[in-house]
């Protein structure tokens, strides 16, 4: 690790403060860097800015490919806009490459965010663990509300367990799902429905309306059913057309109400619980990484974890070795 | 820890493999011991008899205190040694504590297995966190393979994330529901429902017969609207009665099919991804414990955890610290 050379240049704390949208590009590139100088001077400017942090809306948005997530974010967007907000848009995609991901790409379906000063799109943090691209994701979140962003959009589509990542970073969960209901789902991974604070069902136009109608009922009954109901907050199945904008304002109007609804103390409590949360990830995650690449412990990982998954040695017993090579003893549990 | 005197006694690898009650018995109490001798004891005997293992049908079955988990063990238990199983109970209660846990206050719900020398049950180890619970109930399940039970059933009443942790160490999990349905539900935690692999809804009898039907249906469908459809298993929802017996061999009839539809090759990957997902989990706590315990970082946890939650500090910085505190230097990530 270099000399602390730390401390962020003055003037891009202040840049962010000021809310310059030039600053918070370079602040979040400063955050996504993996050089160690890099990360330095980015948690010193985190530490500056973090007071001026935590008071904008935080959404997560997910759904299948092709359901609809960037043509609802540019309506919505567009509308919030209207309404005097400033509106953030980072994504979480760990597979994707340096070719920016699927929100680049999808900058056409954003065109009138991209252009908008008042919304600030960025792409996912290219490569990395699931782990490494929520934490650059969580840092970049605080960056935009330092620069005075006051909605921030979290979007995934849902690689390994990314939608989750996103559900421990938000305010707000919200699953986006097709008109046609059931097949459509196998998209949708196991917990995902369940853990939405949020449904809304896209393309409620045209030829797909009545479907739509139908489909929303449906999700309606079933999360009725199937989610355990806690006294603040039923999730409701809303349908809007990102095509023509019908429903979109009453989307926003039903995160008001789930605001109004959790209060400030719950989602103080939502956030406390989520930073715990992310504290523990950064530790195991840090912890692990430190382990895989133990020298000893590189070496004999794979013999070892073919043997237990071909049942010729315990998990316990083969964990144990594995601790052993990384240089810790057992001991009384 | 003290000298190598580890080799479990040669009677009792012999005694477990010749199917002895009290052989078994004892391997478990070995199993569950924190002294480090007797680890390494269950340990080498483990390796003995681990190529006898594997060869039985393993259960979860979790559901709300009070919906008839252990009325339902004791009669599909009955059934089954009537055809000539041998079933062994373990649960999975991290709560439980020298009092022995739920199972053993409910042994008067199951008299006939209690005393049957066909059955054995065994309530869950008493103490620990859900990891240290969680391996024991494997490692023991293990060894009621080794005495030739052919049924393994693990209950569990459902506290902090054992559904998952019991899902994650059988072949297939059960989810027993109550007849009303909706309301219900509120003891039943987010996601839950998601990981079952069959659903019965129980007490379909008497005043409740017409309510179970309805609620099977209504669980059905929205099973089919929320669940995505993996290719080899629609997962069913069945009725019974504990109390009368109505439909409970329906139950061992469904987990035919279900072995079936998954396959000799699904159950043998479902099985050695479970043994690295335990290999892993068994690392990460032990990392993790080492972590919390080391002296400086113990000093530092509760203060360093108040000021994240707090908004004070970012997690980020926190956990390097802490990272720190233990003797981790900061790298390239
Ligand atoms: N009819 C209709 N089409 C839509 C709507 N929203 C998106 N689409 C279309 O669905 C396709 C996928 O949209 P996109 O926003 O890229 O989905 P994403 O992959 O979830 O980001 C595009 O062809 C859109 O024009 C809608 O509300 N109604
Ligand atoms: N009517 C009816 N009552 C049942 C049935 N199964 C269990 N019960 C009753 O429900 C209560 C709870 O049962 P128990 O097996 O202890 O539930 P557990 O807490 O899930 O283990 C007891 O009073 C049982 O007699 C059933 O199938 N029908
Ligand atoms: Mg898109
Ligand atoms: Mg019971």
């Amino acid at each position: 690790m270099p000399e602390s050379n730390a401390p962020a240049p003055p003037s891009l704390a202040t840049g962010l403060l000021a809310g310059q949208r030039r600053a918070l590009a370079r602040a979040i590139t400063l955050i996504e860097s993996t050089r160690a100088d890099h990360r330095q001077e980015a948690e010193a400017l985190l530490a500056e800015v973090l007071p001026q942090t935590g008071r904008s809306v935080r959404l997560g948005i997910s759904g299948v490919p092709g359901v609809g997530k960037s043509s609802f974010i540019e309506t919505f967007g567009a509308a919030l806009i209207a309404q005097g907000h400033k509106v953030a848009v980072l994504a979480i995609d760990p597979s994707s490459r340096r070719t920016g991901g699927s929100i680049l790409g999808d900058k056409t379906r954003m065109e009138g965010l991209a252009r908008d000063p008042r919304a600030f799109i960025r792409p996912s943090p290219t490569g990395g663990s699931l782990g490494g691209v929520a934490r650059r994701t969580r840092e970049s979140m605080l960056a935009c509300e330092a620069a005075g962003f006051d909605v921030v959009i979290v979007e995934t589509v849902g690689v390994g367990q990314s939608e989750t990542a996103v559900a421990d970073m938000v305010d707000l969960f919200l699953l986006l799902l097709l008109p046609s209901g059931g097949d459509e789902l196998q998209g949708i991974k196991k917990g995902v429905v369940e853990i939405a604070d949020l449904v809304v069902v896209n393309k409620a136009d045209g030829d797909m309306a009545e479907a739509a109608a139908r489909a929303a009922a449906e999700y309606q009954s079933a999360l009725r059913m199937l989610r355990p109901v806690t006294q603040a907050w039923q999730v409701p199945v809303l349908r809007c057309s990102a095509l023509t904008g019908t429903g979109v304002p009453e989307v926003w109007e039903a995160i008001g109400r789930y605001c109004d609804a959790i209060g400030e103390d719950g989602l103080a409590e939502r956030r406390a619980a989520q930073a715990k949360a992310w504290l523990w990830s950064e530790i195991d995650d840090t912890l692990l990484a430190r382990f895989r690449n133990h020298p000893a412990v590189a070496e004999a990982l794979p013999a070892a974890e073919r043997a237990v998954m071909a049942g010729e040695i315990t998990p316990g017993l083969a964990a144990e070795r594995l601790l052993q090579a990384f240089g810790i003893a057992p001991e009384e549990s």
